[in-house]
């Protein structure tokens, strides 16, 4: 009998500031914004530059399949939360992403995530990355 | 042995026009706004009224705890989805809700979530649901 | 000496509910979505459906040049907002709107607006509008 | 006969990334965005933290009067723009925002604003900013 053993990215920090506009009148920030946090989080793993060029060049996009997040704690005006990114190559059509929003001096993550990817082309059918794309990506895996 | 049958609300139905805003350059729905529109739903559901009132005078409010939202197909700008819900109460804390996007003459749902909110005061911690809101609500269980 | 008269468009009414996602921790609703109402509303005058095949068919669209807008009063959440709207045809390329926002039995409007919109190409050039469709537009002037 | 000077504060330097969410089908940046950027930049001027004291502890805030923006150029995906800002006090309720946003390498602003923000109370009525903030604020502006 084997197991699976997932390989996973080192873990990505970005720092996120929140703003005015990432608050409702509750006082904390309103919960569909954390999921843009993560896809800019995700965007600098990629590479702006990189998502630009696949969409322009070869017609190809990453298309959001599932998002599955825990809220349990909120984030207020002025936070500027670290967003850990970590990521694996479920398939040549799809990547797993797992994600959490810390507070400045948590002691546990305020928001966490999965997040499935799917590369699909303009016609939003699925297509497999480019090859060149996931060796350029897998060679961050060693960098941990 | 018995099975604990969950009693569902019926299904509401919530038209949501798609604007500019609400796209990205791919073309289609920037997927974080599918939640916007799940929350707009839930609120005509309970009445935004009822919410105001909650928050002023009961300092109590509905926080998302989890969403778990799958992403089948792209909405576009123009599109007039009709957003259904249901839900039901998990515990004198929780609420549960089902809810779907379709887009025009479609044959099956373009996103469907499922959405826990807990009730919890302006500390944030959670609060038992005030009784009458609970029976106002379930008033609605029997009218479909 | 002659003075040009501007011919306006009968105002439009269109109503927008406030909700959680529109408002920010210091309790209102966030300056900048007030352009997104009155986005909302001029796509209701001149039609989603008509934007969309300009785009689609003829590669136009209408991009915002200028906005000037004074906030004279905060707007809150559950608030059904009255935008009103007329406008008026400024060249072939340019229309000129003048928006509001008026709470439910307000004396006057908590936000008023001027707004100019350009015609044009994908290539973000400059471009007259269409003859039919100032024509179908301007159908709209007699029906005050 | 006088004439009044304007003494502006530097010209202040905010980089803004261009992610999915700030885009619109048109493939370039949703215009109220623009808007968004100016805040933040303006956040960054004043001080998140310091905005944050001054509504907890003071009870005070900025609101925006008015906004007068014209969008010269479309700004894309993946653009990292320069949003430069200046300032000076009107009176001690008021200040005045000269705000533009260029694109790398550009030979002209893509869009520019000027933008009035008066000093309110939770009541939302005017209040004079606190001596020790406008002092504080314009410490600044001999950095140059």
């Amino acid at each position: 009998m084997t197991q699976k053993t997932i390989e996973y990215s080192p873990t990505f920090h970005f720092p996120v500031q929140i703003y005015y506009e990432d608050t409702d009148f509750s006082g904390v920030v309103y919960h569909p914004n954390f999921l843009k946090y993560f896809e800019r989080a995700r965007e600098h793993v990629i590479g702006a530059d990189v998502l630009n060029l696949l969409w322009q060049q070869q017609q190809l996009g990453f298309a959001v399949y599932r998002t599955d997040m825990l809220c349990h704690d909120g984030v207020e005006f002025a936070d500027i939360v670290d967003v850990r990114t970590r990521y694996y190559f479920e398939s040549k059509y799809r990547t797993v992403w797992q994600q959490e929003i810390w507070r400045p001096n948590a002691k546990k993550p305020a928001v966490t995530a999965t997040i499935e990817m799917v590369c699909m082309n303009q016609q939003r059918q699925m297509a497999p990355m480019p090859l060149n794309l996931i060796s350029q990506l897998q060679q961050q895996f060693n960098q941990s």
